[in-house]
């Protein structure tokens, strides 16, 4: 599906599941808004599904990595290599999202979107745009071909897990260097200040902090995207990793799927898909609070109350995957709870 | 055992443990730190139980009931009659613990601490200590022997499931009327003003809340409990299921097992508990923060960071059983994941 025809699919939220799900609320036994976020997320999630009850069982955790070329600016506490090498990590099952992943029974799938390495294993889901991208500070990270190429490998990857299953999805990200383009990101679509936006990432010093925040002021003056358009805003100072999750969040979208949110990355990525197709955000469930600076000012902009705030920050869907299990819970809140009749509880006086 | 021989059992966290958590921690692939309170809740867990990895098997929620003669003055807006109620809902398996349980692999104790009716169940565990307390805006709550008795059934209950397995233990409660005397507990231990601390419970109108008030002041006025003296608090102005829950509280701490303080009746509970035996403090991990008011005053007196912000002021031990599956996360985070050199990882530059 072409990314034009699969953002006209996107609807609004179905309101009559929605009123469904509330009154079923307002019905079990316990005082009414007495759960809180767990609450409006189940009603947030029958609007989305159109379902008032249902059972979460297929969850799925998509983590997509990519390089990225301004870590020649010195941007990144680590090397460039560590990408592929997680992604190994990945495959193996011995990185935070693999083990968190199966804590809360959801699976993992890996996309290389655009690992500046070859890797071949069958366990990886090669969507593999290019070798990295090029160092925004010195002009576009990609053409504006890729840019919609990424999107769409994006919409290609969860059409896929759909086949197999997925009644909701997580997002993830791997990549050198990835916190750079996110916060360009938010600094074009926003307009607030790069030094505002931009933190230390993976744990940079103070230097290679001041090196960053040149470099992503660069890549903005070099670049100059335009605020209003998403995916000039992805191809100039984006990456493909973050294209490749728009794209699975527009699809998600268009497939009427939850579709949880991760930290920075990830939030920057949603922040395309909404500049792309506003009639997305309603589909977004924010997974935390990110420890990294600037996130909060992009959740702002997404107008999204996270979950969860245990100053992570370590991307790859580790904070999503948490909240997985939150989506679930206020999901079986609502179908399994008794009301006040069926267990013979006074109500109110 | 009695109470003044198990609080002599509480010992400091094992710093060696503690010690040894942290250093895998740092050694894990991923940026130092950037998990957040997963972390640093692995690391207590360590100092807690001595043992720097561990596999959390048997959780256990325990679901305190009890009733309050306060509820005579109007402060609650569901009649007395829903809890025991509550109590075979807790046993038909249709409250919100029970969902939230099932979700995060707990098994639920049911307790009667003080339920003002007859509940003959064998899913209930009976340790009545009487038909519901006095009203304490007329006088105590229970006699100094009362409060003893109900400490030390706390005390057997958990000393019971350790007998089952037990390796991390969640507090909850059920009792009409109930945050009055937490919201007592809390005023007269911090000193802050019952205006600060009292909210509107399941619901209260404004009228109500005023009662409420009036009723928690005239029972500090009647009783003047010692604020040093946490039996003392807890036989004027307490609850048999908070009584029950401080028993909980220091039993898991001289068994050293880590144990999750659900909201604002509990956490009423950690504040008696912490009053008797200081040392039980580092043992406390707080589940969330209610929307209850004063709940933050009470995590300030015990200096808890709590895990969760979701806005539930349900009790039951909700926010706890959530928090439960953090704990295993964070412990899991540790016990599995691959370090730097295992996974071929290249570490920081």
């Amino acid at each position: 599906m072409t990314l034009q025809d699969l953002i006209s699919k996107i609807q609004p939220l179905d309101e009559a599941a929605m009123q469904t799900a509330r009154a079923r609320q307002d019905d079990l036994t316990k005082p009414r808004g007495s759960l809180g976020q767990l609450e409006s997320l189940s009603v947030q999630i029958a609007g989305i599904t159109g379902q008032a009850r249902q059972k979460i069982e297929h969850k799925v955790v998509i983590t997509m990595a990519g390089d990225h070329g301004v870590v020649a600016e010195g941007v990144s506490a680590y090397p460039s290599e560590v990408t592929p090498q997680m992604v190994m990590n990945f495959v193996s099952g011995g990185a935070a999202i693999n083990v968190l992943a199966r804590h809360v029974g959801a699976r993992v799938v890996i996309v290389d979107m655009g690992v500046a390495s070859e890797i071949e294993h069958p366990a990886v889901v090669n969507k593999k745009i290019a070798l990295g991208t090029n160092n925004i500070a010195q002009g576009p990270a990609m053409s504006h071909q890729q840019a919609i190429q990424s999107i769409e490998a994006g919409i290609s990857v969860v059409e896929a897990e759909i086949e197999k299953g997925l009644d909701i999805v997580a997002t993830g990200d791997m990549g050198i260097g990835n916190t750079s383009p996110s916060a360009a990101i938010a600094a074009a679509i926003t307009g607030r200040s790069v030094q505002e936006i931009t933190g230390r990432g993976a744990g940079i010093d103070d230097a290679g902090l001041q090196r960053k925040i040149n470099a992503i002021q660069k890549a903005l003056e070099v670049n100059r995207p335009n605020p209003k358009d998403g995916l000039d805003v992805l191809a100039k100072v984006g990456g493909f990793e973050i294209g490749g999750l728009t794209g699975a969040i527009l699809a998600a979208a268009a497939r009427r799927k939850p579709v949880v949110v991760d930290g920075f990355i990830s939030t920057a990525a949603a922040m395309i898909a909404v500049s792309l197709a506003p009639a997305a955000r309603p589909y977004l469930i924010a997974a935390h609070r990110s420890q990294e600076l600037g996130h909060q000012i992009m959740l702002e902009w997404l107008d999204l109350q996270p979950l969860l705030d245990l100053d992570m920050r370590l991307g790859e869907g580790t904070g999503a995957a948490l909240a997985l299990s939150l989506a679930e819970a206020a999901c079986k809140i609502l179908d399994e709870m008794a009301t006040f009749s069926e267990a013979g509880v006074s109500d109110k006086e």
